[in-house]
């Protein structure tokens, strides 16, 4: 397998990057092909000891910034790392392909460069969300679709499915529906029809889920459009975040607090680590025909590494031709309308 | 001033909703009117000493569940406790209505009996949320209207200005637009609309804020509909709870955390008050022709005290009159398009 990463997104790029692929290449036999312009990567390689014939660095003179309008960029920067990653996919040269750039331009460049599945109307992106205590759930869409058809909403169930069930090995994964109430009657028009197709399908469906379950771990696939989605990871952040701040204020105020705060210090890291959801690999961008896992853009070392092994089941076990199998079965649901 | 409240309504009806009353009647100098079953709210007023000339029963037969469907309940429970209460602030018998009954009733109980305020198109509930360590917000929707028009939410931020300005003393509230980015061209159709006319408008509209922003306190007026609404408050429930759940944990593994957590124990209890919203007061239900304020189901005592305590400057500050005379400025502004 030939894993393909964008050595040139991210805050922490190249830096980051390139330690990740250097720690995951040890566990691994995978070819690992790092992409951007070539003295700044073969700099960063030269601080590690690594199998040259493992990881590879390929020249690409151009990077797309955070700041780029992502559709231009992609169009534009034909020589930035990204868009040299989704052209190896497409035409066979890389299996996969990782980036912690601008998320806009990894979805436009999935769309334009890698193209749809036939049959799926609109890719997604797929996140972990981290379930404390429990493992994770699935977020489809988390952000690339802000408004959506309940067509659109079924599709992102059943590629959600797929993915939990293909790379994580979750038998029949709970599908649930984010609504404002568990009865089947709640909700927008789009959500009522999009609850009709689910219960028709073949899926997993458990029906709605109201939001205040999802940090629970309802359901396997929490299915909603994208601007639900991106509210919900969003607050979730930033809400942890301001309960850890919470919880540093209140635990440095006065001495018995501190000490007690001590005795609990491997508790507290402990469950820092919970928030952590970079253990799960990347949010695969779903619907596009190529393997493109986008990560975090402040990702570490430690979440380029996992993003690489996570990524090798979505190639190995076909995730893609699956999905295009399984869009038959959606146009079968969705006509008999 | 008279202050009615649905002696029936809620998980701990009407034990903690007496006890409540029992105990603001301590602080006020207001007339308290508990509507609901005379001997039962009898034989609940009896465990206390009260003045009897501050504190009055109101008999209702009848209760609406929270089984009932809300509009049918309204329409037929003519002698049910919140259709009296909202009878009794309709003809001037009362000045506020409090309930922690069914929420579906209390709105469309809102909507049927006492009406719209001329010129607003939607009415919305107006939930405080909790900002940790620093307070709180206004969200308005907080689940009325899943659906909404760019205007409806003009609506709900002008409404929920003059609240905060009017009820908490907060001058010129900062009004923030819950969005998926920042910038002004991000989100849905109904969002781009929105965020034009609130530009337009006099209040202090700061601009689209991301769900992540949303628990730090950046705006005092979070507009949203009530979808969107509903998931944050949700979401934000849900995963407290889990969080608390998860700190239980960790904290009571072995000896050494469960020493830290004996000699954190204060700050434990501090941390859990921070996410009682209900020292606010109750969420009233902006728009409607009659001062109307929802508290949670499971609401004890202490909230029904605050609801009460907070009620009183909803209705000297005038807010229904200012939102009434608001409403010229804001038919100039959505003609203007």
């Amino acid at each position: 397998m030939r894993i393909a990463i964008d050595g040139m997104g991210g805050d922490h790029a190249p830096f980051e990057i390139v330690k990740g692929c250097v720690e995951a290449s040890k566990k691994i036999e995978h070819d690992i092909y790092i992409i951007g312009r070539e003295d700044e990567i073969q700099n960063e390689l030269d601080k590690y000891t690594y199998r040259k014939e493992q990881i590879k660095v390929v020249h690409a003179s151009d990077v797309i910034t955070m700041e780029d309008a992502p559709v231009k960029a992609v169009r534009t920067k034909t020589d930035s790392s990204l868009v040299r990653g989704l052209n190896m996919v497409k035409n066979g040269e890389a299996d996969l392909l990782i980036s912690a750039g601008n998320s806009g331009a990894i979805m436009a460049g999935g769309l334009f460069i890698l193209g749809r599945i036939p049959g799926i109307d609109r890719p997604a992106i797929a996140t972990t969300y981290p379930i404390l205590g429990k493992g994770m759930s699935l977020m489809v869409d988390s952000g690339a679709n802000a408004e959506c058809k309940p067509t659109n909403l079924l599709e992102f169930a059943t590629m959600g499915s797929i993915y939990m069930e293909r790379v994580f090995g979750i038998q029949k994964p709970k599908v649930g529906l984010v609504n404002i109430g568990t009865e089947e009657s709640k909700g927008t028009t789009v959500l009522k029809g999009a609850h009709e197709l689910l219960a028709k399908s073949r899926l997993n469906f458990i029906g709605n889920v109201e939001a205040r379950q999802v940090p629970n771990g309802v359901c396997d696939v929490i299915v909603c459009d994208g601007f639900v989605g991106n509210v919900i990871l969003k607050l979730t952040e930033g809400l942890a975040w301001s309960i850890l701040q919470l919880i540093k204020k209140k635990f440095t105020q006065g001495l018995r607090s501190k000490i007690g705060a001590l005795l609990l210090s491997n508790k507290l890291k402990e469950m820092k680590q919970e928030f952590d959801y970079s253990e799960y690999g990347g949010a695969p961008i779903l619907g596009v025909k190529g393997v493109l896992l986008k990560i975090h853009g402040s990702s570490n070392a430690n979440a380029v590494k996992n993003a690489i092994i996570k990524g090798i089941p979505y190639v190995e076990n076909r995730v893609i031709e699956v999905i295009q199998d399984s869009v038959l079965e959606l146009e079968e649901i969705t006509q008999s309308e």
